[in-house]
């Protein structure tokens, strides 16, 4: 049995976000998603409603749970027994980033395992900061989040 | 319990395809290693002596099988019911490559899961083609290969 | 007025060939197809047959035409009176080699302009290699394909 | 007739912008510039001055006119009938950055496409950080602006 | 005879930048090891201790030298008579900016040349940031400083 | 004392080539351009004709030297006792093509360094498939080649 974590910021969650965390959910027995707390850096969205959205979105995965996370990534796969750390792959500009990340969490713990999934083309651009960059300007985000998240804004 | 499939030409296997093998095999319940047959492609090393080599390097991996490939990697993997097609990423030039490689399968079917895993540092320069260039001007390639393909080289 | 052109094997035409015609017919007054024969290519499907595939979906599209080009790329655009030439930019991969294109044709004649069209995101596995990968191993292809192309080929 | 913005923020504008905006003016009906006030980012030339080199390096451009944006680029467009985007495309760092901007473009608005423009080589490095990079050190910028910009920035 | 400048920020050296300055070591008659004070940039550790730590790491090299930066990089390597600047190349996202660093160097004079050495691969992720980082978490970082930097940092 | 080589297939030399050889020229005491004889590369000029051509463009560097390579080039580098080898670097198609070719010589001989020289913005398209693509159509290829090379084509 083998157990996966999928770490980010979710400000909020993405329809890319979640089809990464469907397809990790059928690859893998459980899958935690671990809201990372990163005291540099200011979020959008409460830790609350981010978590809120996480839960609703993946309420139909039962083998999905959801934790926050406030140190490491690798820390947080061991508070769960997790033995592989999941990553979305965009584009030529995230390889570079996640190579070292990968290499870096092998340093911390050789006994976790970092895979990569390629964002699907049809959510190329469901980038948190593209939600964000047309929410500024009270542009439609439908195609980029998930319907819990888009009822919640509109609000 | 997943089932996952790592497709090549192995010719021959390397130190990098081996320690794919090795970080598939603990992820994942049972891990067949397919070699593909293409026939627009001729081999340097026989079939035979390929499978070999592969069933000798993964001896102390009991979860890990061999098996020959004449088509798809799709096709080869639903004949072993494995769902998870696993692809080494080695550097940018591989990327498009292999997101493309991924799309086409999951176009073909959308159940075959494709994960990458990066190439570790030290394997960079561990592929088949380099140690076949090396070959060729009767250089040492112990650093690129397992120990039973160097051996029966060496003779 | 501006007329442009838009070279390329179609071997066979693409959605993605497609929907860079459709948008290049929005900005220029005039679009030139160009079906180039490199004598150092093996076509897949005859010229004819490739002429009738994209007359028949550009047949919505009244200011597109269909040629044949037997030289360089600035030469076809001469022919014509096209001052523009239209590029469709995948990945990464292609960005160096088509910069080399575009850099080689302001050499040959520096009044003809390259310009490149992104692939949409949806159509970036719509290679004809692509095509003719599906093909030989007899999978669907209808995604990638206009319909005209799709019938023909499944008689 | 088409209509195309080029949008920006100028500080100020280099040779390579020139080369953009020479391009395109030959290409399109009517050529807008737009100075983008992103509230978010400082400027190190005023507003006025910035639009008043531009206005200077068009001067033999009788179809180029110069207007200030304060929203997204889209909105821009729309505000002079502008139905084509124009982006320089530098380098493989860029690729990615634009692709995205291009696929948010057309989710916000459809009909407005966006085209990129390789710069050429010999502006490949005439970047406005690169500008600013060099007066920090009082160095010669000659190379890199036009003439009307370095002689307002040598008094 | 040529002598050779390698500038950084060195906060702190690591095993990577060791590489570099040991093989440009044995290609130039005079190396400097230049520590630029970058006044725009906060450092994590003082100009004394990162000027110390080169000096003890690189006792065993006698034709290595350490000086400081507070200006251009042409200019340092003026000061020193260096006519070439040692660049270290990691991967493709170092190689647009490195080429851009080496095309304004040569823009400030032509008489220097920008050489760049590949980071070897087991050096990949010896960056000072991923140094700061594993710190930050007080993880271990013997595999990616020299030895007087880990005793300092362990006190 | 340094010695450098540069190998090549030079076929013809462009003037990208002869700038890397001037550049080496003045980082090195010594500079030997070595034509490799890749037997399974057939080469459009003969090796008299291109050796001819290096030695005319290289008439005004007293410490440039021409040989012929027919085996590995570390090998060529002890024949001329070279400790550095020095390649050209033009864009990131190019970067990881080359990253392993110095890893790989670095496998073979550990005392001979690679170093690599970005190519200059003004020669990014001389190279020596352009010129030939040029030629094939009777294009003028004054911009690409020394003018040795082209008087000698032009007869």
């Amino acid at each position: 049995m083998t157990i996966a974590a999928f770490c980010g910021s979710f400000d909020p969650i993405t329809k890319g976000h979640l089809d990464i965390i469907e397809r990790a959910s059928r690859m893998f027995e459980e899958v935690y998603v671990f809201i990372s707390i990163n005291s540099g850096k200011t979020s959008s969205f409460s830790l609350e409603q981010r978590m809120n959205w996480i839960k609703q979105s993946c309420q139909h995965l039962s083998n999905v749970h959801c934790r926050i996370q406030n140190g490491l990534s690798v820390e947080a796969c061991k508070s769960v027994n997790a033995t592989v750390l999941i990553r979305g792959l965009r584009n030529t500009l995230d390889f570079e980033y996640e190579k070292n990340i990968a290499a870096m969490n092998t340093l911390l713990d050789p006994c976790i395992e970092t895979i990569n999934l390629f964002t699907k083309d049809e959510y190329a651009n469901c980038s948190s900061s593209n939600v964000k960059e047309l929410l500024k300007y009270h542009q439609d985000i439908s195609r980029l989040v998930p319907e819990c998240v888009l009822k919640e804004i509109e609000k």
